[in-house]
């Protein structure tokens, strides 16, 4: 699939560094009784506590807007550290409550879960969100409709492209900006015994390697590079090292329009692409 | 085992880029439910809507004539996609209807499955396979039976050797071009929560390294290569970088002939190799 | 989060080489039957008989005074192997009694874990441990208060902090020396099939890689690095030869103090930092 | 554990290539549904008639005497593959019937296995092993019994040591060998979906530095390395060539002998070592 989008100015491509900011919500969803495990519950709160400074440090070196999917559950336990990040200038967006996986809920609880969100982050940070990302990635077919009819500018859930798009939503649209797993931290760092990961934990230098080898392909593409990181995996010390040093990468590449998820979104919106419509597939 | 198998002309080994464009059928069939997750079945439509296009372009750069493992399902939801293949010149293979697996069906299901599979080929891209591979690599005892009845030429699913040969059935035989999981790309990437994968995902750089040590053992054993890859999988843009450059390798070596598996089994069918039968293991 | 920590003299930095000699305790725990598995148990077995004298010979050729958690049941079954530890000058510290994960544990057998650790250390060693670490890095959110009524210096077996604090624990506290998941060797090396691992194992080059990338990178933080290994899976031959190498590799940083972690502990407490308090999520 | 054991002559240490020859038994234990799965037991029929002969090759090439563990379910199925082993001058030895996991086992079902394994390796090679080596490694604590009373001279299952040793078996003993996971194929290659392995495949490269850094360090520890690979895993290709260099590096080594198990049985049954008891755990 070929693209129409053009990129501002003289750049050439895009590039985003986002962060799910999921803390104890990634874990706690569905599985009350992980609470009961002390140290469970600190190693997601490493995310806030120490990863995130960090990765908000890493980002005034090298001068990266950047956007944060942050859960309510989130703002509610750390409402200092979210408001860190908006005054850094970067840019909040919304990931559930409790990080419900979409597709397991619902239409009432999945528009609780959307609801709860929005108040908490206005609670907390003051903050009315453009963009979602569903907890997971895990988008179920209502929630476009949902987001549209809450004045969401952007979703970043899906994967069937390399470059944004407008997603149809019956009269209108939603911009989708695409996201991978393979440039998602989760598959080479997480490690949770009984609830999550491969029982393997990869070195900073192969997620580096991995992710910095899509940079390059994707700018060849002309298309839009978005890494997901975790505050809680890759708030680590050698880890943000890694991250540190791809940042620097990404920004020495001056064709590369290295911004946050928000300003991409708008950018498409003024192109006036034609809306794609995705059908579920049905029985065969 | 030593094979009989002589290669046509100067050429001593062979090699064979094959793709299997699973799309949304690789998850569908024995899932229903995951219909309702549209970020996976966008991981899916990744295949069709920009990997494949992507790949193709791959093999007209190198001038590699490829194999397309194509189930029913996918060539009815995208036609145009499976039509440009034919366009290009490359060989249309049968990968089932919507993926299923040979050993969970009964007879009937696997006739159903075969001949759903051949109707949805010749109505969307006029084609009539002269080749299979069992879904999930999975052959039943029955299944080449079944294939020499319909008219199959070769079968691509078993695993017992590196040259291809005349696996017998009954008076008569069908050609077997062995494959192997090392040599496929799923192992590698494949990254899908709760439906498959190992839960890691590798450097392209390593998948390469596995494909083409493989390659170089294969090429020094007189032997037939034979790449599986996903365009969901690796028309990802640093994957198929790295596999453009393995296909810059392979064509490389004149020594080699480099075709798709159409050409090889007619190759292998014209050298009248004694047809070899394989028994199935009775109770021990 | 910052921290007012500071080490001593000209330090700016520490490093902890710590052991989990779980030995069969390890998978007996929950799992009687495992018992009847000979190779399984001469697994374990390797631990206290081969991987820990080779690696208290490390130790001494580096110079290194470590921190060893012992389970009661491994002191009871190794007298001899425990004895050496104390002999060798190095800390012993608790790890429960059969390695018992606190978590799946009521109050009272909570209780009987810690104490019957205690009288087995006593018994066998003669030594009153003042630091623990949950069995599985899972303690509960009882154990700190039990550790307290018991005189414990410190606990080690939270993830939430790079830097040592003082836990509260209703008016007092304890020092907490935080861990890591990939600062530990099992989800490099443990293959127990049907019992633990992720069904890989890994090169210690690639292990090694990984501690010293985190070493570096704490070292830059002014953090505290604590290595854990088991003497099961970290004193074969060749682990325990990377392992080597990382020790010379730390020790030749002169800003790092390397210690055990009583020594660390006790450092943190003569600084008088304020408690901090962990709350337990609630329900959402 | 320091080791009386000395090596014959000049050699300070031991180095041994073993191969279970496990073909189809691996999977139809226990699962007699598998046979139905014609591509599963190609896979594993590839092991006999494809990666036997060339590692036969390779061991000629290098001039290695080696060991291969023979199910006699495979060498009622492949009796020319076997006898082509015994031809070669390879020792044969014992590795069940039907690959049958001994601590899944009666009494009267492991001395069955034994003696149907010891029966079809006389029928088809004319051979009496005296070398016994547990299916899944997975020694019961009956089984040295076992092969005492059926003139077994060694083991090879145990984990517990880097050097053989005298096991004890009520008044006599039966030589161990020990292995060790890490220097087994199955954790790097072994992919068969819904039956074995970790979902992912290793390149051959990381797999051969893994066993030549262990070999490293068992040769300066004086000890004994014990390499055990499968030829439907390690009989591929480009493992293949690995392996053969793996075996160049090892025989280049002349401190070391590189010889069979039982040839290392003989020895270190001419020392008279004291043998060693072991203890089950009891209940704790």
């Amino acid at each position: 699939m070929t693209s129409d989008l053009r990129w501002p100015g003289d750049k050439s491509a895009a590039a985003a560094f986002t962060f799910d900011v999921d803390a104890e919500s990634a874990v706690l969803w569905g599985n009350d009784a992980v609470a009961a495990r002390m140290s469970v519950m600190s190693h997601q709160a490493y995310g806030p506590l120490v990863g995130l400074p960090r990765i908000l440090e890493l980002l005034d070196t090298h001068q990266i807007p950047a956007t944060f999917f942050v859960p309510g559950h989130t703002a509610h336990r750390y409402p200092a550290a979210v408001r860190r990040i908006v005054e850094a200038g970067h840019e909040i967006a919304h990931h559930g409550y409790l990080h419900e996986q979409p597709t397991a809920l619902t239409l009432a609880q999945e528009i609780e879960a959307l609801d709860r969100g929005l108040q908490a982050l206005a609670e907390v940070a003051g903050v009315r969100p453009v963009g979602y990302r569903a907890p997971m990635w895990d988008l179920s077919w209502r929630t476009p409709e949902l987001l549209v009819e809450r004045g969401f500018l952007y979703d970043s859930s899906l994967m069937d492209a390399d470059h944004p798009y407008e997603l149809a939503v019956g009269d209108g649209s939603v911009v989708e900006i695409p996201i991978q797993w393979a440039l998602d931290d989760w598959e080479q760092y997480c490690y949770l015994p009984d609830i999550a990961g491969s029982g393997l934990i990869e070195s900073p230098r192969k997620a580096r390697e991995l992710w910095q080898l899509e940079f390059d392909a994707l700018r060849a593409a002309g298309a839009c590079w978005v890494l997901t990181n975790h505050p809680f995996l890759s708030g680590r010390a050698s880890r943000a090292a890694q991250l540190g040093d791809l940042m620097r990468y990404v920004v020495g590449h001056d064709d590369v329009w290295t911004t946050n998820l928000g300003a991409i979104a708008e950018h498409v919106r003024t192109l006036h692409l034609p809306p794609r419509t995705i059908t579920r597939p049905g029985p065969a």
